[in-house]
């Protein structure tokens, strides 16, 4: 960690940029207080205790450059465990750059992304997969990610995978240390007890393994498409599956919805629907193929809803369209009859019987659409529940985890075939170091850089 | 005011929306703080201390929201002089969404736009003047604005006015008084007194509307057009005079430069060039004059930069081309010689010499750049100083302090003319009523309204 230097004291606005009524600017290290002083020359932070709001007045010479309310935070007990302090000013861009400027100019440095939680996690506030929550924490944008994310901040696996890593961390310097007396043919560490952690360890990491496809189902949302000919319905099919979430969110102030895709959300799932355009255009293309740009929309979808006029179309044209969307073992393909209204059950099972399952909606009247949620929802989950308590989510992890269970099988089949202790101790300390990257004992500066590079500027 | 209901508990995100490290969410009433703690069960705020920071969990049920910092204004010291209640939470637009919805539903009430400072303004917090310039001030976008409204808001003159107010109120209840007693003819308000007040007032009324002008170029900046044939250089212009501006930006982080126009700041004072296309479109309307679109955006200049090829051009070419640009009042036409580097000065005083005064600059070089910017500084203040104690930039103080204006010297004369005394009482009342409208001793729902609808929400 030589190349980071922790005792100088950053500076960044924490809030998002743009006018608001006002911007929050964060500093953190040993000046901060006194910094803070010299920029409020009315206040008397240092002697102030912590925890506590001071109103004043941001002074550049004899000009008030803003009226603030300045949070003070002392060391330890601030975020990143260094003196903090955090300025709310009037949200005025002009204000935001005088005040950042004045720090500087007073001492501060420019914090680079995800600065401050570095520093919490180098001050050991907590690991660095919590750390890594964090950021995860405030990109989500469902029910299903706050919750992994939150339970992953507020601890997690990490305790567990720690408690495994020290049991697995006593086994190694015993092995070690018969390696100092090879000659001897000792035996510190107990064989069956290890292999038996090593078991554990195996078990423990492949379910957190498999929970990885979740996970990520949980954290990225699902892509969706809806397919069909035109006039099989789409429009109003993706209408009445976003209605419900519109009106619910329309009635809270600040609410922006200027994203690209549609997201439904299902019991706090997210599915990302592609633009109603685009999937227009991904339907057209099963009458007119080829059309690279919009099969590729299908490629990458996790889930296609194709959608078929139950009146107009027999099920051989249905069974053809279906060929055309491809058979990636990776898309699950729904099939929706639209239009049942017109027909009766039975004229429908007998037309379409030979197909297999399809559900049975009406756009129009929103019949069948409740069914049709419920299971994408299902077809998302795949059986696993959105509550599960422990869920990889970070591929970060699951690299190290499958690199850990490699090191930790070698090791088992090592001991169990009698290979020499060097080979077992040298696997053994693969592990250790595998999963140690995972909660962050064992780092590198590029390791750090590549995770909080990713932060926003001001975490 | 009867239409205000002053005792509920209002809520809103104050940061701007977008995702960032955190948003700060805002609750102002008497239910602030027991709203608060219902929401964060861990905490007791109630019995805390006023201007103290706590952290702690954002419950739903048994579910964590989020870690969050509480900050604590306890009645009567905060903004609105009511209990407040700010919540730093991470800012997730889903975590932002969850806790307002959370907080509607234990019985805040979405706050409209500007309605903690409508608050302020009604509880006493401070005047209706200084209340607007609390949205000036988020507006400000150059030290200049920045500068009118922090003095503004702090005061400004709204002290003098409220002061000459009361002087006039204490004579219009003496002039009103002899209204009862109009049989008997006594004069209980002194008439030289009352001269000499009234016209103390339009010499301060007076002074303060001819600040206006100056005030409206500081707060909103100065619209400015490049214009000249093509191949005269100016783009080159233009990159000049924003180089060093944009240098000074770009290295504080968090800038976002997304303006349409680009601004320049000289002294501190805004001049918008209209974007480079436009400039350049506008420029060769000289030549094929007549597009109705561009000469709409010199029109509404108040400078244009005409600029020209000192090598090229003869000086009936440029008159020709200025008399093209129309020769409105309102606009300041400058004429900048280009290429002034390939002639002797001798050369261009001989060929300009029947114009009048040119401005001789290489866009290349860079030379004569700082004095233009010298120059047009000086013509968009036209004399007066920057740093004015007293400024008017409200279009609606303006319009008030004109009809004040008109009723003072009605009043004045139907004294000296010994009009009857009702007609000067009318006067005066009328004088009373626009002044207080000015800090808001007098005001109406609708006008409120209006003022603090164009509020940004949280504030």
């Amino acid at each position: 960690m030589k190349n980071i230097i922790l005792d100088d004291t950053i500076v960044a606005l924490s809030t998002p940029s743009g006018v608001g009524a006002i911007g929050v600017i964060r500093l953190s290290g040993s000046q901060a207080i006194d910094i803070s002083e010299t920029l409020f020359p009315s206040l008397k932070l240092n002697a102030a205790a912590s925890h506590t709001l001071h109103f004043g007045l941001a002074m550049d010479g004899k000009e008030v450059v803003d009226e603030a309310v300045v949070g003070l935070f002392k060391a330890p007990k601030s975020y990143t465990t260094q003196n903090v302090v955090e300025i709310s000013c009037h949200g005025s861009q002009f204000i935001i750059q005088r005040i950042l400027q004045l720090l500087i100019k007073l001492g501060a440095r420019p914090a680079k992304p995800g600065e401050f939680t570095m520093r919490a996690f180098l001050n050991g506030r907590f690991d660095l997969s919590q750390a890594e929550a964090v950021s995860d924490l405030i990109a989500s944008e469902s029910e299903a990610a706050h919750h992994i994310a939150m339970n992953q901040m507020r601890g997690g696996f990490s305790g567990e995978l720690k408690n495994l890593r020290q049991k697995l961390m006593d086994f190694a310097s015993l092995v070690e240390l018969e390696l100092d007396f090879s000659e001897e043919d000792v035996e510190f560490a107990n064989r069956p007890q290890l292999i038996s952690l090593l078991t554990e360890m195996q078990d423990k990491i492949t379910k957190l393994s498999e929970s990885f496809r979740l996970g990520n189902v949980l954290k990225n949302g699902v892509a969706t498409v809806i397919a069909g000919r035109p006039n099989a319905g789409k429009s109003t099919l993706l209408n009445n599956l976003l209605n419900e979430e519109r009106a619910i969110v329309s009635d809270i102030p600040g609410t922006t919805r200027d994203t690209i895709e549609e997201v439904l959300s299902i019991k706090g799932v997210a599915f990302r629907l592609t633009d109603t355009a685009g999937i227009r255009h991904a339907a057209d293309i099963i009458e007119r193929e080829g059309v690279e740009r919009t099969m590729q929309k299908i490629k990458q979808a996790s889930i296609v809803l194709y959608l078929f006029d139950a009146m107009e179309m027999s099920a051989a044209d249905v069974l053809s369209d279906v060929k055309k969307l491809g058979n990636s073992d990776n898309i699950g393909v729904i099939l929706v009859a639209n239009k049942t209204d017109l027909l009766t059950e039975a004229q429908i099972e007998a037309k379409f019987k030979e197909i297999g399952t399809i559900h049975f909606i009406s756009a129009k009247s929103g019949k069948g659409i409740d069914e049709l949620k419920e299971h994408l929802y299902n077809a998302a989950l795949q059986g696993a529940t959105m509550k599960e308590s422990v869920v990889l989510t970070n591929s970060r992890h699951y690299e190290a985890l499958q690199l850990t269970l490699q090191n930790i099988t070698n090791a088992k089949n090592g001991i169990e075939t009698k290979l020499s202790g060097e080979l077992v101790a040298s696997d053994i300390r693969s592990a250790l170091s595998h999963l140690g990257e995972i909660t962050g004992e064992v780092t590198t500066d590029d390791l750090l850089g590549n995770i909080f590079g990713r932060f926003c500027i001001g975490k």
